[in-house]
């Protein structure tokens, strides 16, 4: 028979583990001198007469493990030489609680055993862009491939992992259904112009010269049949999911050809947009807003490790992070605020002698400035700014029975502004038709309602025609939470990889 | 005082629940009579002189809910008339064990109770495009915007849910860390030429008018300073993380402008991908596959209500659902066959008279009519085909000590065909510089490893100069995976939205 089976000793597939983790080895709270192996990088070493120490993290925890190794103990002067700053290595041995300060457990190299040291990767020592000393965020943006080497990179990128899976364990405990909307799509959401368009590159050789790209750049296929743009937003993609399953979510690439080049924005981000059916019908911004500060309070865990060892830059005494703390810790809902109150209070300072660059003017859009106050000093905290004028906001928000505002809010937060925007969605046929007529969405402003002429934006209407509920939802910027809850200052330090204009590593 | 607390009764946000789905509720085992409201649309509905049965979905489950509407019980006729096929309902009434035959359960609307019935949205019955007679695939693609109101689309959409939801969770129990990987990208990681370019538009009046989209299209600007692809994998990118955070994993969007029409490609589909560092050293290519195996096994549920719901037109009778369960049911492992011996199985195949179109040649690619022969007659399940030749496979992977092959495996599963693949990466610097060099993606193929010169790949190669660690990975196709479990013949049905050639609805 020509079929052989093999590794036919394997272990049944299903039950397949990988040892455990550093993180996993200390969270199982080891017996003492449990013979022990784990997998990382060193990141520290101090190599004395007799004895060396080196930490080792193979990222999975802020701290690692120290390892403790005996000159005695096999260990040739060759293998010690190997050992340095950025080498893989597996080590073997006793885990012992620490006598030293600064660390729980340590990892004792076992007597005599010879694969106890195992070197998985050398380190070019002299050319390892991630030394011990200082490095700055511009140089390791440069380095972007191995800035996750990194403590605080490393820890950003746990901690965007734990909110996802916390997010997600909420949406599920609510009744949501996780879904993929297209990122290339013939709609550009909220018509800003921003859009990135794509086109094929017609199949060339392997090699990847950049002429030939460029060139067929220039003669741009429709490989749709029609112009195809990046996504700017889920919303209406998940508003058709909402109309079958009624409670749905994603978190997802978005992309804005914005020139911006603050630190709050970023070419390709990733957006938490999630759409449900209303439970209630008198209070629905309520119920947005409740849903959201609960959703935000129990994704976040606050207090954990990476969460303080990202802290720890700026420290916990400055105020930034103790504000950020009490949004947490205090029992009390965050704020809600009408625009038009929120307007009024900085009206009032501005007249008291705030020095804001804008006047604050009912009808216009809050400035950064003015968010921040709102958050920063007037609240103190988080702060839902509800009921905007109509002209400020996108043609799906639900007009207000007083037919200047809509149904919206945005969620602000200290230090970052924006985090969250919402709204109730306009589920009535006829004001959003007219409303969508007005912004050039519809082929027949005219508002016939027979035209079955194509449109980009047609069938959004037509959500409404088949069974439409009133219904609501709001996009997170997510690398703004990491942001927040970090208490990092660029969201360029909020993702491994970012993107903006003029800057593509890798 | 300016600001006051508004909605100062609500409940502690962070306690905040939507009311139950019908999922929730049918699975909380609700107590007979107690008082219950479901929200959904009307999926058929039967008025009968004295009585009227409607059949409610919120999208949670297969079923639906049946509801019992009594006419005396003060239901209007205009109601009742409003009561269609499409219809978005909220029904109050008692949750009793249904004496009827089909269901465990049904509503039985509350006496007297003005808001027994409420619409939420009415249908336009007349034009509603989802009629309950039988509509072909085609139409139901042409009316992606509510296609998830079919019976099919929505279970296949709660299927991509929980699958990827159970991946998650044996993700995170095996230590690894969800990444975003970037989906923009200066790379074209498998060379083939078939990436989708970027370059933005510039902003315009919010009229998205096609002609403007166009004319900017013609004369492309460099938003990143250089050319921009959508990513046709995460692997490379992946690759970086592991070598901070040891394992890794993504599911998200891949792009191919693949002018492919066939049931297995799409232009815009997920991938599950990941990287590790190994465990093992003497057989990596059997912990790959034990990884795969036992995760692909745990995270399908199926026997699930929504696999049974999807096999339900096919019939549980087939031979195609019979192979696909045993591959579950079974304990033993699924079977491990090198392309060598693959080979030769096709070749005795081929020489006893097997009409394969395309002759088995070593060193040539497996043809689909190979692939599907392999698992569906010669295994009878799925196959993974190990250690191809060299020249079949990309430069990452890594060469065995036959120089010859490479350390990969596809799974190849029955009726679908590659499912996933995956291998060990070539950890070596000088192997691998060799082979990029070949590959035409060094600078310098003089292999001068001093070399500054950027390159859109060398860091890549430098991931290996510190402290690079043997390690492994594989891609697997989500809409593929889904295809299989579900019994869907063609992908575009396994993805909301789905994006080919020529097609962008929505």
């Amino acid at each position: 028979m020509l079929l052989r089976r093999l590794y036919s000793t394997a272990a049944h597939p299903a039950r397949f583990k990988l040892p455990p983790t550093i993180k996993q080895v200390l969270s199982a709270n080891g017996s003492e001198s449990s013979t022990t192996s784990v997998t990382g990088w060193i990141k520290s070493i101090r190599k004395q007469k007799n004895i060396t120490f080196a930490v080792v993290s193979d990222g999975t925890t802020p701290e690692g493990l120290q390892a403790v190794v005996s000159k005695e103990r096999g260990t040739s002067p060759e293998m010690l030489k190997r050992l340095t700053n950025g080498t893989a290595v597996r080590l073997t041995g006793n885990l012992i609680q620490s006598p030293g300060r600064g660390q729980e457990w340590e990892l004792v190299i076992q007597e005599g055993d010879k694969n106890a040291i195992e070197i998985l990767g050398d380190c070019d020592i002299d050319t390892y862009p991630i030394q011990k000393k200082s490095l700055s965020i511009e140089y390791l943006r440069d380095n972007a491939y191995l800035r996750a080497r990194t403590g605080q990179i490393a820890a950003m990128l746990r901690l965007r992992d734990s909110i996802s899976k916390n997010l997600s364990r909420h949406f599920e405990s609510q009744g949501f259904t996780y879904t993929h909307t297209p990122i290339i799509t013939a709609s550009d959401c909220e018509g800003a112009g921003e859009a990135f368009r794509i086109s094929p590159i017609q199949p060339t050789t392997p090699s990847l010269s950049k002429t030939d790209a460029s060139s067929d750049a220039n003669t741009p296929i429709e490989f749709f049949s029609r112009p195809a743009y990046l996504t700017v937003s889920h919303q209406l993609h998940l508003e058709s999911f909402t109309t079958a399953l009624s409670r749905v979510y994603t978190l997802s690439p978005c992309f804005r050809a914005e020139r911006s080049m603050t630190g709050r924005h970023l070419a390709e981000f990733w957006m938490l947009e999630a759409e449900w059916n209303l439970a209630t019908r008198c209070d629905s911004i309520e119920e947005i807003c409740a849903f959201v500060e609960g959703l935000i309070r129990t994704s976040v865990d606050h207090d954990s490790q990476d969460v303080k060892a990202l802290w720890a830059e700026k420290g916990m005494e400055v105020e930034e992070f103790k504000m950020f703390r009490a949004a947490f810790d205090n029992a009390q809902p965050w704020r809600r605020l009408t625009y038009t109150d929120a307007v009024e209070a900085l009206s009032t300072a501005y007249v008291n002698g705030h020095p804001f660059e804008f006047k604050p003017v009912w009808g216009e859009s809050l400035s950064s400035e003015h968010e921040r106050w709102l958050a920063e000093v007037y609240v103190g905290g988080p702060v839902f700014v509800t009921d905007y004028p109509i002209k400020l906001k996108p043609f799906y928000m639900r007009v207000n029975e007083d037919g200047k505002t809509v149904a919206c809010f945005d969620l602000i937060v200290p230090h970052v502004g924006e985090l969250v925007g919402g709204s109730v969605r306009e589920e009535r046929w006829d004001v959003l038709s007219k409303r969508m007529a007005e912004h050039g969405l519809l082929p027949h402003p005219d508002q016939n309602e027979d035209a079955t002429t194509d449109s980009t934006y047609q069938w959004y209407l037509d959500l409404r025609k088949y069974g439409g509920a009133p219904h609501a939802g709001f996009g997170l910027g997510f690398e703004r939470l990491v942001s927040w809850v970090g208490g990092i200052d660029n969201v360029r330090e909020c993702i491994g990889m970012p993107r903006w204009t003029g800057r593509m590593i890798m």
